[in-house]
């Protein structure tokens, strides 16, 4: 059967800061610039996951989209949205939330959730001109 | 000579059914939800053709784009655009039109008829949130 | 107190077919082109609407946007999104799904609808080069 | 001379939470949904601000974008681009960040700074799919 | 009938150099920045037309957008798609390319041949941050 | 470590003519359609860069993206923005400018020059519509 790769995007909004708890705050300064502004800030951030598989060939999928689109909104967006990436995600304690960083936390989020199809890539646009793709390497 | 990627992205609406006539209509329900609803709904589609190839030394080009564009219109679009997938297409009777049939569909729609390039991917948007990639394998 | 307006914009995907019964193929033909294709094709709209009402002094809201995305919901895309717009909608009965017929029946549909804040626009997207604006004149 | 409108867009990103200080949690909570999380959140805010006036005959401008974009960044995006809107911004306390608060805010930064042109409106995106115009009323 | 607003979107693409052939080259430097480099630079235009009237009760349309699609091919773009805007275009003689000084043209070039129809607005995007509309006045 | 791929977008406009001096204005014309017309055009282009490496342990970043920003600028942006590709460019001499031959000359320009990280791709949009990815193959 023919192997295809399938994506789906999806939006959130959340506030974060850019800030090493092992460094002073001028370090954090010069290291983060205006990302790491004491009172934080937040992104409306674009995320594009993808997977890959054979279709299936009665049902003409790689895997059903909604099925893709209910475990981002149970593993991911129902703790990351409207949230602290700082503060409120269990799963991101004692990480800096850079998007390299929030990339890579989202990927072992879905790795093993994914049934029936591949994980491939995790996509994740912090603004329209910055983005970052981990792909399990 | 250097080795590029080009891409040509379209457009084109049609109008399409997720129903397998294998099973009963419970079961389509089950398996494609609203997208079996039986009177058809449709979609924008965006596709992107992607052709891989040495950049010519004199003219700068992979391929000219006029002749992709012109190859997707008269091998792709006038069949598609404005149609009814379930109905209207020739080279898509007996498949379920979702995304992973149609990009593979599409594939072999091109793949013989690009000369001087070799085609290495076709990416289909259903919507702003959901697509898939078919690279020949 | 300031008056602002607000706009909330939504998706849905349907199917359509440009045709006037009243008409004999020929004459819709000419009329519609390839929108009168008899086995219909479809779209994903984008459809814009904006209120318009005094900010709220204590909430700093003209309306609060969830309530506005619920009644979309309920009012029109609970009805629409994966329809066939000749068939399955009960407001549309009668009416030839153009764009701007849409708007008006989007614009029936919420106007007596919206609490506390004038419906001042429906503004809805066929794809991204058409679009059609209803103020209510 | 003919008269126009001339649109300047520009982004910025900003964390903040809707949280009256009048009122309990729970009443913040019920009012402002997620939007009132005690850690905030934050957006990439799309601001376009337009400006009407006579098309200068020997130039050809309504004004200079150049002036608009510095004034905008003056005058605006220095003080609230990466920064905390609920407590970093001077002209925003005791503002509920609502947009409609925001849009009203920027409107009073930039009248009377704007020279030989008209401010006609201030237009903010929090998301996508949310914006509030404000037009001086 | 109900009266709505159709707008239609077309791109083109053209060089121009913004330059008073009035002043010396100091001046156009100090006017118009690197908008004034002596052998020029260019865009992608986005161009919205919007034409507003009653709805025709039996078509369903204010205007046939295909009509207005071939008006914009043929009274517009055939003339400044590829073209340098300062030295190609007969009716931009004399006319310091800007985008405000565009948009007024490009209205002049479709006011009396819209038939049926009021143009309301032209609306020309130079960037994705820069617009300017005029509505005739 | 693991390793990601940091993706920079950044915009430029500029004007060029598709043009081979050494051959004659018909083959010219032939070869490049209206992209030859002597007096050139030009685009809003969409540059996007993309760098791997592993993801610093302490400071979360495969590479500061400000960094990146900069280079761009330095290297590329402030030779191309608002020039003439075919006059302006001393690292253009010569070179026909496609959108292939800009992205290999593009790539040329960043490695070598990106410490810490691996450059793998330079894709340039030179409409919505076309675009080339050159990985220094």
């Amino acid at each position: 059967m023919p192997i295809a790769r399938v994506t789906r995007r999806v939006h959130f909004c959340a506030g974060h800061r850019l800030y090493n708890p092992d460094w002073d705050p001028e370090r954090n300064r010069s290291t983060y610039g205006a990302c790491s502004n004491p009172n934080g800030h937040g992104h409306n951030y674009d995320l594009e996951v993808t997977v890959e598989g054979e279709i299936d060939p009665k049902i003409g999928y790689v895997m059903d989209l909604r099925a893709l689109k209910n475990l981002l909104g149970e593993a991911v967006l129902s703790d990351i949205d409207h949230a602290n990436l700082n503060v409120d995600v269990p799963w991101l304690q004692g990480v800096v939330p850079t998007t390299e960083n929030l990339a890579v936390a989202i990927w072992d989020r879905l790795e093993g959730r994914i049934l029936n199809a591949r994980l491939v890539s995790v996509r994740l646009w912090e603004t329209e001109r910055n983005s970052v793709e981990y792909r399990g390497d």
